[in-house]
């Protein structure tokens, strides 16, 4: 079986969306790439997670072609499969779940405002909600056309500044370095949507935090002169 | 005693209940059927699922007569019975809670609008709630005419296809092909009750997803071309 | 040590609270009586359940006199001692914590409509919010004029019908049999606290269930021909 | 290795904050000192909790720089410095969070008002939020800044009495004579701004409790007659 150590870290990354409470029944997917051999490990479609083992985990190539694995890839697969493809090496790993915050501001069709450093530390403005499909868009072939509309939706916005985004009527993707890190987003975009929604209710004036500040706290952890952590 | 295997099916489903948190103390029950006998096995009335075994559970006549047990069932027995023998081989099983999001549309009287995918997985269309019973059928027969009720605002409506239902000042009733069938529905009302109403809290101009992204969605899972999951 | 049973049952109740959530820190306190000897037994003031132990509850007289125990009494104390005094037999337990939701509407200044059937098989009618004490009251005797308010405020009212009630800008107060349905009823009014600010926000016009089925959720509970549960 | 007893409390300290769940993942810090010695003991950098042990905390002195530490101190370390410098005796721990509730009114850019007697028994007035820090503020020296602005915004009011406070679109700091007190008292924050966003929801019209009431659930736990506990 190829990619033993891949199947491992994608496995731990699906657990820890469970742990992290992101995801009710099999209502999510994480995958990671191996780049040099151009393949992806995903999530089986519909297995429970108390089921799911490194082993059950499917190998997909970045036109959505099964590789290795015995079960059915994630029905989401085409949609990882084409971010992989035209993002090249800005991610790593992809995460989509129906975390409950996250799927609100998305069936409410708005980005979430960067109200403040707990956003900031990681996404670099907005988190942007993309448009809806065509009705033709998804008829031809809907978890593709997912894909290419993020692409889309991203012309002008780095992905890996940007770490994530909301489909319209659907919810949350996100992505990084590979799949813990596109968890860990996933953990962040869920909590950020939450605070947001609180933060209106609080105060239905309120903007977006001043730049210079966002700034600083994106710049403080990613930028050249990051301090943040041990490096 | 008769019946083993669905005790244990209907056991289970009770207890999953409260392993997804629908339930506060005894306010909830779920039931399954054998419809060759013409029977169901619902939960006692008013015990506490510490208690609860396969053996306390009570078998019942789709008229709600006891048929085996020594515990009253559930007060909600005649509803139960009711929805089983009108709508035949639709339904197998049947869960009633206080779940807290379902029951809160329930007293504000509304239907929930299908937001998003996570509604449209499940249910086609929005979740109806139910006209509030008169006077006079509390008075004659409140259980079964609950029943009565939402047989007749699904005229029209396929219980198959909508497996639950708010019933107008009191909360969530959901079904399925077995006990924990309907258990998953009453985990997916509770979960898109939840977000329909965040979806309008971020967004109070927010409309339904578009038809044919719902239509999609409930397709992929359950039309003749469902390709969602092992199958 | 005196009333051995009551201080386990006292012990238990206290425990609940933290069991069922609603109790931060030493926010909250249950009591139950002995109304033969004229005395209840209390939790402790400021002691954390953690360290809690049957024998560390303190025993108190209707006038809130000490009668045994090392440690002083809650400070709310006077508050109990009263309402066992001039409610009589109608009340044989009683807690107040700091429960959220709760709290929240005794922030707000206001009554908890019966919005559906979770509140009405426990409370005949809304849950009143008491005025604010005044100045003087506070200043003399804030505790035990906390009872008194308590007992203005539910002149006209069965204690034992409407079991719990508001403090203006203070909390929930509760009260039932024993020291265990007190328990019961505040985790009651914490879930009704709860699903009415969401009915709310879900319709700003919903109004309470009506009459008729209020009537009937209450008395198939409690009335004389009450038919839920085994009795 | 210096400071042993005092490692041992902000150690856990800082566990505690993830037991009460006001921390996800590295996003929170608590700190205590020995002022006798002119150093706190403070979380480093980005460390995750489960890999924290008393050893591995850093000892900083009053002008932020590292006295002993093989890891960078936590990033927020110059705002704890400057607090511990300017207010002397007051302050013997603090903590900062990115608790959801508190990050929301600090987002809102909202103070929070003192809406009943939770909040009272802790908090003597309403939580100030800060003024937002300027552009040069934040290039110059960020962190450094935080505790300025802090400082100057508790100009008049003193910080035993008020125990925290919200950074603008930032989050909240919290402190008390020691690190297990600045905990409890991120705690207190966290559960009033639940409670007071509720209470808004609740009653957009409700304003503060009484003067008089706020007093005395202050006093009757900090006052010189104080009655709460077992002192």
């Amino acid at each position: 079986m190829m990619l033993k150590e891949l199947r491992e870290e994608v496995y731990e990354a699906n657990m820890d969306l469970v742990k992290h409470g992101l995801v009710v029944f099999t209502w999510g997917n994480a995958s990671g790439i191996d780049r040099e051999r151009g393949v992806f490990v995903i999530k089986p479609s519909g297995v429970d997670y108390d089921d799911l083992t490194p082993e059950s985990l499917v190998v997909v190539d970045f036109d959505g072609n099964k590789v290795e694995g015995e079960l059915n890839p994630s029905s989401d697969t085409p949609t990882h499969a084409y971010l992989y493809k035209v993002w090249g090496d800005k991610v790593g790993g992809i995460v989509h779940t129906h975390s409950s915050w996250a799927v609100s501001w998305a069936q409410a069709g708005r980005s979430i405002p960067a109200y403040g450093t707990t956003h900031a530390d990681y996404f670099y403005g907005e988190i942007p909600c993309m448009r809806g499909l065509t009705a033709e868009e998804i008829e031809q072939a809907y978890e593709l056309n997912t894909g290419v509309v993020i692409a889309e939706g991203f012309e002008g916005l780095d992905p890996v500044a940007v770490p994530g985004t909301l489909v319209r009527n659907h919810g949350p993707f996100s992505w990084g370095k590979d799949a813990a890190q596109a968890v860990y987003h996933a953990v962040v975009l869920e909590e950020v949507a939450k605070m947001a929604t609180r933060t209106e209710a609080i105060n239905p004036e309120a903007g977006p935090a001043p730049a210079y500040l966002l700034d600083k706290h994106y710049m403080r952890k990613h930028g050249p002169n990051a301090y943040y952590g041990q490096k």
